[in-house]
This record gives C-alpha cells, structure tokens and sequence, in this order.
C-alpha cells in the first residue's frame, strides 16, 4: 500500500490529495484550482466523489488537455478510495466512475486515453488475481495516476530543457493563450521554457495576449506567470504587431492543439495573426506541445477540422451585451499557422526545425 | 430668425433639437444617443444646458472627433437660446458656455475648433452690430452649428462617393473601430462607401472586428449597420487572419485618426495588424478619412504621438476581473500603418493612390 501521499504539481496547488487527519486509509481527494473564477479569486476545489470532479471537468474549473488527463486519472483514484468490495465488483465499480467522467467532455483525448489506461491496469490486474481486494487494487489505481502525472511532469521538464537554448537572460517573448501550467499537471508547454529561465535567473519580459473570446491569457497566463515571480504584461491581441513594432520582441512562442503532418499548426484563435506579424518584424515564431499533439494521420492543415463556438462568447463579457444581440458570430476556436512560418516546433523528444525533422521526430519508433 | 428645425442627422437620431410643441421660440433641446449604453439599451438623451451637454461629451456619450464637433457647435446654439440679453452680455455668455464645453475632451481638435468657430462669428456680429439682440444672435449661432453639421454631411457624402468604385455587389467587407454614422454628422467615414453600397442595393457581407479593448467595434459598428439593414458579422480581433484565410475577404476599410505627410495612418490599436494580414493575402487596404485628418507638418509617421491609456480599460469587462489587478499592462490607443501597406487613401477630396497623390489632394490649396 502507498502511503498517504500528496497528489501534487511542481506549483503545489493543481492536483494534490489531501492526506487523512488520522491514521487511516485517507479518503481520496482531488484539490484543484477553480480556474473559471480566475484571476478574480482564488479558489481550491477538494472533490471526492465521481459526480463532482466530473462536474469541475465539465464545467472548465480544471482545462488544458494534459491536465484534464492527469485530473481524470487522480480523479478516478480518488473517487475510488471509498469502494469495500475487491474482484468484479471493483472493476464494475471503477467503469461506472470513467464513464461518468469520461462523458464530460467527448472531444478531449487525453480525458479519454488517461480513463481507458487506468481500467485497462486495474482490468489486468483482476484478470491475473481475481480475488485481489479494494485495498490492493486502490494502491495498483493510485500508482497508475500518480505515473500518469509523472509522465506529464516529464513531459513538461522536457520541453522546458529543449526551449531553453532559444532563450536568453533579458528576452522578451510574447505568448498567447494558456499553455501553461494550470493546463498540465506541471509548468506547461509554451511556458515551459520560460518557467525553466527564470529557475535558471534569467530575467524575461512576458507579453501575454489576452486571447478573446475566453481571455485565457489574461486570465489564466499572466495569473500563474505573475505568481511564479515573472514579469509579465497583458495586451489585447489587436496590439500584438504594434508591440513587435515599437517595442521589440526577440520570439514568440506558442502551445498547439493539434499537428499535422505538414507541420501546420492548430491552436488557439489569433495564433495565425501573430505568427504572420512575426514574419513581418524577422521575429523567431517557436510552437511548443508534446510529441503526442503531432497527428501522421492528418495530411496537411486543411484536414484539421475547425470547432466554431457560441456566439455569447463574443457578444456577451461579464455578463453584459458587448456586441447586438442579433448580429452574426464568426467564432473558430483555432486558427491553422502553416509550417513556413515556423522556426522550429519544440516537443518532449526534441526540436524539429522543419516539417520531415518533426515527422522523424515524433513517430512512434520506440 | 430660422423655422423651429430639427436638427437631425440622416440616420435621424445622432444629433437633433426638439422643436417647441407650441408656438413659442422653441427652447434648444440637443438630442443624442447615449452611446455608453450600446447596444445593450437604446436611450436618447435630450440636453438643454451647457453642463449637461459638457457632461455627455466629457463621459463619452458622444464620441468620434467629427460627431463631436457637430454635437459641441449644435449644443452649443441650444444652450444659448434662453439668454435674453444681446450684444456684449450675449458674447459674455457665449464665451462661458463655450469654455465649459471645450474643456470636456482637451486634445479633441473638432470640439476646439467649432465652438471657436461659433464664438467667432458672433463676436464678428457684434462687432458689426453692437446692439443685436439675443434673438438675431440665437438665429445666427443656429446657423453656423447647422453650416458645421452641413459640412460634416458633405464630408461623409463626399467620402461615399469616391469610396463605391472600390466596393461590388456581394463584396466581402472587413472593417475596425467605428468610423461610422455614431462618430459623424451623417454616415461616417469608413462606413461612408458601405452605407452608400447599400444605398443602390448592393448586397454586402460587412465583417466587424470587435475591437478590443473598448469594443466599439462589436458594440457600435455592428449595432449601426444592422439597424441599417446591412448584413454585419462580429469576430474577435484575433480571428481576422483566419477570416482572410479561410473565409474570404475582398476588401478592408478602416478610418484614420491622423495621415502624416509620408502617408502613414495612425488609427486604432490593432489596424497595423489588419493591414499585414491583407498584405499577405493580397487584399487591398482602404483607409477613409476627412481631408483633414491629413496633416502635413508631421513628416512621417514616428511624429505622430501614440497615447496609453489606463490599464483597466484591458483588466477589467463589464465591471469583472478578467486580468490580474497586478499585472503590467501594454495598451496604447493607436498604432501605426506604414504608406507601403496602403492601397489607396479615400478622402472627401477624392482618392489618392500614394502618399505624393494625398499630399497634393489634402493640401490647402482653395
């Protein structure tokens, strides 16, 4: 059995399990950020049962692929604490809880692939020792979460270590959306690099852009940089090129959602204008994700599909009408950023600095 | 002495006094939409004393340098109609009121100069005839508020006209900021060759970018081309690359706050970005503008002076957080657009194809 243990990241606070008062076998508990309620306030979520940490996923309190895989896995972990019965009780159990949680959010990959890979382990366990109890099998499902998170710790590590020669103490880099910390369970991928300089004393200047519709630059990236200690400054994507002009930035650097083979990029809406502006200014454009975002499968960009969203996201802030309300909408989630305006895509296994690097680089030759 | 009019402006409700119910000289009344409250609510505000109307401009209820102008020379003419007395009590009065006004908005250049137009010309009246009553004053003063409001008609039309020959029926239209019949006397500016467009019956896609951080995009261009009946769809400034890519766009049309004399625009934070993206796409790039925004005495565009404005305007929407409180802020109000990326500069004196062509046309030369 492992010993009470805290479920945490590097920044303490997005994923942890708050030990038992007592000696006993703690209940589980997931602790999250509340990040809809960010940078206002400042709010842990301790979840235990499968409904509620099904509902904090549904309802974004914790986003950002890889952290919704490792909040998912701990999640299932924890709400599995509170099961007596061993065997195939358990296994029934445990696929009523991933499927509850499972259900939340059908599109998000890494929800589903972290699900499948815990009952997977506790499936085979059962099928080698069918009469193993809850409490085995609880130890078995906590170590299948905690190597998840590990995983995506290392991940984060990597691609920190791998940006790092890209950087320089005084740079000035502009980032967009969140690929941070609050959405993995370590410090992030496009700030990984920039979490790792300032580990190293470097002094960075941070431009984060605010990324309409949902703001999560403002409100997620220059939260969580701000409290690391870094320097960072919001702006409105719109002054993104303004910036480049007058007030110089040595390279941008941003997350991917998705990418192709080609090498094109999709991520977050706005992605396309900033790497077209860097272009203009001679400015280096740095994509960062881990090697699994990088599909052999999708061709070139144009067969990535583009989600469009609601069009309250746009017409309302803070619950105002900011926009009319029978006005049409233009709201795509993501942009695509071809790989000619790339200098190089950053991953866990390395840099690629073109299109056939990346393809070497991120097929699954292991 | 002038019949009771209205004072209203094509759209009928930007600008207009209330004539009397019954038969007496009617009191002024300056009627305008409060444009802080759109498109949320519609309320129309009808101001008869200088304060009120000082009040209106200096919390923008009224904006746009021209509407501005129009709205200081009308209210102006409106305040003064219950002053009873003429000649040098009239002047006296006069002055007072037009101080208070011109101290709402101190660097509006059109605020300054129509009341001192106004000012100007009835000091000229009574110099001419000291002992004029307020009556003959009130119809002269009158007089020159419509010639100013005549003029910014004019000015709009004119832009309208040479700005069609760059539009077609079923043309894909991107403009920013509003330029539009809320900040003039008529139709507006970069809105001129839209309204116009329609006008004849010509079918456009008029895309809005909402214009962060102020919104006047999203909140005043789509509103007043909707209630026109044009077809007008919002998007997040950062979407317009990808709009361009994927969707298609014939044309982009913004305003211009000052023209130097090389031609370079300074317009609202976020039109440089738009002109690069059309550039890369091969989609020419309109700016429309009064003659008089051209100012030859700034030789290139660097003179031009770029104000900051306050942080709150990007940390705060709708009275929530959408930033942290702490965290720099980079949000300057213009940015600049390089001559290069100019295809043609629209005036109400014609359209001028380089920056030789529209330093010809805007000079003084009547």
């Amino acid at each position: 059995m492992l010993d009470p243990v805290r479920w945490k990241t590097r920044s303490g606070e997005i994923l942890a399990a708050r030990p038992a008062a007592g000696g006993e076998v703690p209940p589980g508990v997931l602790r999250i950020i509340d990040q809809t309620l960010l940078p206002g306030r400042l709010v842990y979520l301790d979840l235990e049962r499968a409904e509620d940490i099904a509902d904090a996923i549904r309802r974004l309190a914790v986003r950002g692929a890889p952290a919704i895989g490792c909040a998912a896995a701990l999640g299932l972990a924890a709400a599995m604490q509170t099961v007596r019965s061993g065997g195939a009780d358990y296994l029934r159990s445990l696929r009523e809880r991933a499927a509850r949680l499972e259900a939340t959010r059908p599109t998000a990959v890494n929800l589903a692939w972290a699900l499948r890979r815990c009952t997977a382990v506790i499936g085979a366990a059962i099928g080698d020792a069918p009469d193993s109890n809850a409490e085995e099998l609880n130890a078995r499902l906590r170590a299948e979460a905690l190597d998840i998170l590990e995983e995506d710790i290392r991940m984060c590590r990597a691609i920190g270590e791998h940006g790092l020669p890209f950087l320089h103490a005084g740079a000035r880099v502009l980032t967009h959306c969140n690929a941070g910390a609050l959405a993995t369970g370590d410090y992030g991928t496009a700030t990984a690099p920039l979490y790792r300089a300032h580990e190293k004393g470097w002094k960075l200047s941070v431009y984060a852009g605010e990324t309409r519709p949902l703001l999560q630059g403002a409100r997620l990236t220059a939260w969580e940089l701000g409290r690391a200690g870094l320097d960072v400054t919001v702006l409105c994507d719109g002054a993104a090129p303004a910036l480049m002009r007058e007030q110089g930035v040595d390279l941008v650097i941003t997350g991917a959602d998705r990418i192709a083979a080609d090498g094109t990029v999709a991520n977050k809406i706005g992605t396309y204008g900033l790497a077209l502006a860097a272009q203009h200014h001679g400015i280096p454009f740095y994509v960062a994700a881990p090697y699994s975002t990088f599909d052999p499968d999708l061709e070139d960009g144009e067969a990535i599909p583009i989600e469009q969203r609601g069009a309250e996201e746009v017409t309302r802030c803070g619950g105002f009408a900011v926009a009319p309300e029978n006005a049409g909408v233009w709201n795509p989630a993501f942009d695509l950023t071809p790989a000619g305006l790339i200098r190089a895509w950053i991953t866990d296994r390395g840099t690629a600095r073109n299109p056939k690097e990346l393809k070497t680089l991120c097929s699954d030759h292991e």
